[in-house]
């Protein structure tokens, strides 16, 4: 009995550790897996620059393994500390974690039968780890309700510099040759949107009078509609935190400069009928 | 007769599939055609691609001739079944309706007499088939009145952004060599606004140290004016919603300037039949 | 007499036709002018472009010397028909129409001795008779008034923006070598700014690690610091609009809910003393 | 006595002209100051281009002596003026004027024993002079409060914009091979960088079709996201502009939801006493 009870609340310590940030231990915990995922994707982007992984291969496979067992042994507790294991798996975190873990380990399953490229790709997964990061974005409540007010808008408006694109990529392929770098009509759209977005890269870029006119079209077009998710999402935030500054509106009232005739205290409520400092009738 | 009324029924059911999306099948119909327009500009897009043309060049014709069928069965059904056939044909839609059934027919027409070139012209209208999708844009209408009403404010900033863009273009062509690019006062315009509008090609850059002095300023200008149409589209947008808001709002009315012929005063609700102050009939 | 008064006469009628707009002729004579200017832009564009100046030399010319006609042709008539003509003369507006007629007459007294280069120098100053059409922005009146409010802000944005730019640009010009084309202070100032503004030209750019660490900060940085301007000149336009809104105001009254005891109706101006629909008193 | 008297007398008359901008003298010294400041700048600027250092390469370490010596004698007379010289040394302003100081000084004490490279190093530091004009940039207490205030939004967005990057870095370093400069996942996620904030250098850019798609992508998500900064910094100074015509606003004071034992009234102000409503004290 008495065991049982120490496992039950051995496991309710854990749960409480990895699951809540209110403790100071889950805290701590929630500090160390942040470093934790920061060095894991350091690890992933280092090792993909060639002559880092030629002359640091053995400590980076070692960092490596040690981030996949602290991994591991944070999934297994994640899942035994839980009460329905299963939603847990399944959940949008469960799977990152669980994608965030297996690349090392595949990496040795497949070692024999596949290629390296291939197992490259799988430890690449790894990066999905910065995800994890969400957790700690939490605060910005603000932020996400302005964006999700806003999705529908911005995503209208973005069909539409779509629409324009294709319409105006194509025109963009008949004006200028092949010599501009305008192949065929999907580079024409991708040169547009670049040049409506003001990105820019100059790798295609118009060299004909007309071509350059159009071009010049483009990016007033562009520089022009920036304004408008800009628009919607200023508005949509001045909204939120309008809604934010009255929902504890009844907090603020109107005082008036009556000054108590006994404390001499100015600032009374509209609605007073008596002194809130000293009690006497106003 | 009870022939006459089942075929105005089949014109009315057509009717209502096609020119509304209220029922059910009036939705599946909505949804039906935005695939088709979808496939049919991605099938000009492709068929642009010389490789795929190439390769896939008789499946690309068969697809496109479905799609031209199907546009063109709805192109008649929309004639047939409307009470006013030539204010469809020639109201906007019906232009774009047209001129995207129609290029395929067109490139057999002259396939004869003209050039093969200007079969690949004729083919490519086909694109303006993505214009048929501004009618799913249709509830972005708080989108579009902000842009209406930002319009002469916009047009005032752009022709601005002109005038200062010739003006400084034509100094960059005196301080910056043919070397950099600067060709031309028409090329050196078509740099600034790349500068203005910061997309930054690179194709033309100054390399004169008066010459990126000036691009300089050129830019922070461009930083500091895209502010302008931001601000512009973010004020009209706040009010809009500001209306949207107090459409509703039954504590505030409008009120006219009429004068009571008794007692003089102004300020009377619009639908008053008698004057606020005195009494007395309007 | 009779000669002096209609020579005042004519004086005064050529005088509202140039500088006034609220007559017809008044209207027709702006209207030309405005077309005149963008021809004579247009000329000097093209002038530029050498193909188009060693084919058509000869129409150019004529077109040009017709334009320096009757530019010189107003230039004289506003002089002749306004009371101070040296308050005109040493006006902004003077000064360049001064300037936009002048440089034909100045390319042929200079011919004999000055070389052809400062001849094409001195014919490009025609360019700024672009700024003659100022005058026709006249109505961007808010535009004006929220740049002008917000100027003592983005001048301050900006030169915060150029300390910045110092810093970066020398601690750049130490971490990447004279390879990537950082080649002096002023020039890694110079790419700064580029990256900073988000022009991005690229015939500049980092190659070293931490050159692209820093590069990507200071992307990042310019990212964020666009919002500033954007933010303040939004916030002073906002301001605009509202000033604008409440000096028209009183066409907007609050109303009460209070109902009238005869016929029932809401919706009382808060100073109503007879109900608006019935006129029995409140 | 009396020379001690002139002496603090002397101290508190340069005490004033140094730190204090409201006497006539005080304001001529700061001007002063502000050009010296900016001669220094363009000295180190200048310095950095070769061709120019080897000119005039004796005219500009006059100058810069010249600068050293009056930077001293201010940062000398600054401590000597004070009244708690360390508080000074070691604030802000005081680092500052240090690092602006020394480095000449710095440049022969090491010229005996370091190399030439390392001395033009320290002669950078002097750039950090222009951190001095920041005093100048006091009155923008607009933009700093609302930049503050939006400060935890800001890089809670950066941070995810960050996350982003990586992530996309990743997909990018997969899709597109090495030809067309993605070499590694650091170098991608730069290159994502330089895509989402518009900057698009174009040293590296997708050559493959999937890699423009999802470059695309990058550029549309880029154009979008920008908008959120902006909108922080809007609403932001927004409330900062009603924040300071509210701040004279005394009649508006916050209350609480404490009842009062008595009468059960809420709403009491924070420093109440006695309930506002029957007077019984709280």
């Amino acid at each position: 009995m008495a065991s049982t009870k120490s496992e039950k609340g051995w496991k309710s310590r854990v749960h409480e550790i990895i699951y809540e940030a209110d403790t100071p231990m889950g805290k701590w915990f929630d500090i160390l897996l942040f470093i934790l995922i920061i060095i894991s994707v350091l690890l992933v982007m280092l090792e993909s620059v060639k002559w880092i992984d030629a002359t640091y291969h053995r400590i980076l496979l070692v960092l490596e393994w040690i981030i996949t067992i602290l991994f591991t042994i944070e999934y297994i507790a994640r899942i035994a500390t839980i009460k329905k294991p299963w939603t847990y798996i399944f959940s949008f975190y469960g799977i990152i974690d669980f994608l965030s873990t297996i690349p090392l380990y595949l990496s040795y399953i497949f070692a024999g039968s596949q290629a390296l490229l291939t197992l490259r790709a799988f430890r690449l997964l790894r990066v999905f780890r910065i995800l994890k990061l969400v957790r700690f974005l939490g605060e910005a409540s603000l932020l996400r309700n302005a964006l999700k007010a806003s999705r529908a808008k911005i995503t209208v408006f973005l069909f539409a510099v779509f629409i324009v694109s294709v319409i105006l990529g194509t025109v963009m392929f008949l004006v200028e040759g092949e010599e501009a770098g305008f192949t065929s009509i999907p580079t024409s759209v991708y040169w547009t949107i670049v040049t409506l977005t003001t990105v820019g890269y100059g790798d295609i870029a118009p060299i004909t009078p007309q071509g350059q006119l159009i071009a010049t079209v483009i990016m007033l077009l562009g520089y022009g509609i920036i304004a408008v998710p800009t628009g919607i999402v200023t508005v949509e935030m001045g909204k939120q935190a309008n809604v934010k500054k009255d929902s504890g509106n009844e907090h603020f009232v109107h005082v008036n400069t009556q000054a108590c005739t006994t404390c001499s205290k100015e600032g009374h409520r509209d609605d007073a009928k008596h002194c809130y400092n000293c009690g006497s009738e106003l």
